[in-house]
């Protein structure tokens, strides 16, 4: 599919489609519509619609969307028609969690290989990995040809192993630790960091 | 401080300013510009100046922003000047990864307790906690007087939890399940999903 200029927040919000889909699908349901799913999600049916045409024609006025087409729609636009292999960097408490979190697979992606640079924990047994040394991450992950990264290493390493994974070929990174770092134009970047999340909260209460 | 009307994304990105500026005040730095926290979060100078105007004046044109003075307005804002006790509602992987996460006290919070329904879970050591059972959930919160919460439990069982939590005067919900759950109007809310995170990113590889 040629890529027209999509708005990022667009895009933002399809895996919420997505993600509401899935479970509709997991209970067998055939048709929804933009006014369920504005239900669902609290995003106006308007702004449904008006996101989901952006790639076509999936419904039609009155009858809604068929689910499993729109669910299928969907996975190809944010291809995720295929298992996404996944570094993680860092073999801390963030990191380990990573590596066992199970809603990984289900929903397109698989931790491939995990890395550290402390010695004590490299070759170290963690889940089904051994921890591989961050010295070897850029002739690793070429090898393996992967393109998305979780950083889960203290924050005044981040921006180093940040410019390693993208010398790897790395094009994805969720950020775990507490700092922004700086990607090349090409490199998508994602950060979790909890504590902004509650911050952005306490303001209110 | 009288709350006046500020956008919501201003506030979410008052956490990220503060965030430099603990670094830089870690580093003994005294002060700093528009200009140089637009290069450490790559949003640009002029937003930074006109965010920070909307609670007043606290910088002067040419000469910066004295770092620990703002950093000190910031975390009064953010009410971020107490620590902020949290209830974990879910022990497995990610419940059990946020009960021992290392960088929530330095930053404003703490967690007080961790509830789980599974009875096998209940009574069991994690960390400095024993997990307690979710019956118990509405009291426990209530008594401490406990204000924000963290759902790490499956996507089936979120939006009961949710409403208990709300019950229990709950105010601020950082929901780790990969559900959208809903939250009455005075209840703050915030998702962290890694693998919507992800989705988002594999559209553009």
């Amino acid at each position: 599919m040629p890529k027209k200029l999509i708005p990022d927040i667009v895009i933002g919000r399809l895996p919420l489609y997505y993600r509401v889909l899935q479970r509709m699908l997991a209970k067998g349901q055939k048709v929804t519509s933009s006014k369920e799913l504005s239900e669902y999600l609290e995003i106006s049916a308007a702004q449904i619609r008006k996101d989901l045409s952006q790639f076509g024609e999936f419904g039609k006025q009155g009858t809604g969307y068929h689910t499993e087409y729109l669910s299928n729609q969907l996975r190809k636009i944010l291809q995720l028609d295929r298992i996404w292999d996944m570094a993680v960097v860092g073999a801390g408490d963030v990191g380990s969690a990573l590596a066992h979190y199970q809603g990984f697979h289900e929903r397109g992606f698989k931790v491939a290989m995990i890395f550290d640079n402390d010695p004590q924990k490299i070759g170290m047994k963690l889940g089904d990995f051994v921890v591989k040394d961050t010295g070897s991450m850029v002739d690793e992950i070429k090898k393996a040809g992967i393109k998305i990264a979780m950083i889960a290493v203290p924050a005044s390493e981040a921006q180093d192993v940040t410019d390693t994974l993208v010398e790897a070929g790395i094009k994805a990174i969720l950020n775990y630790a507490p700092i922004h770092i700086i990607t090349p134009p090409d490199v998508r970047l994602q950060c979790i960091d909890p504590v902004v999340f509650l911050q952005r909260m306490t303001y209110y209460i």
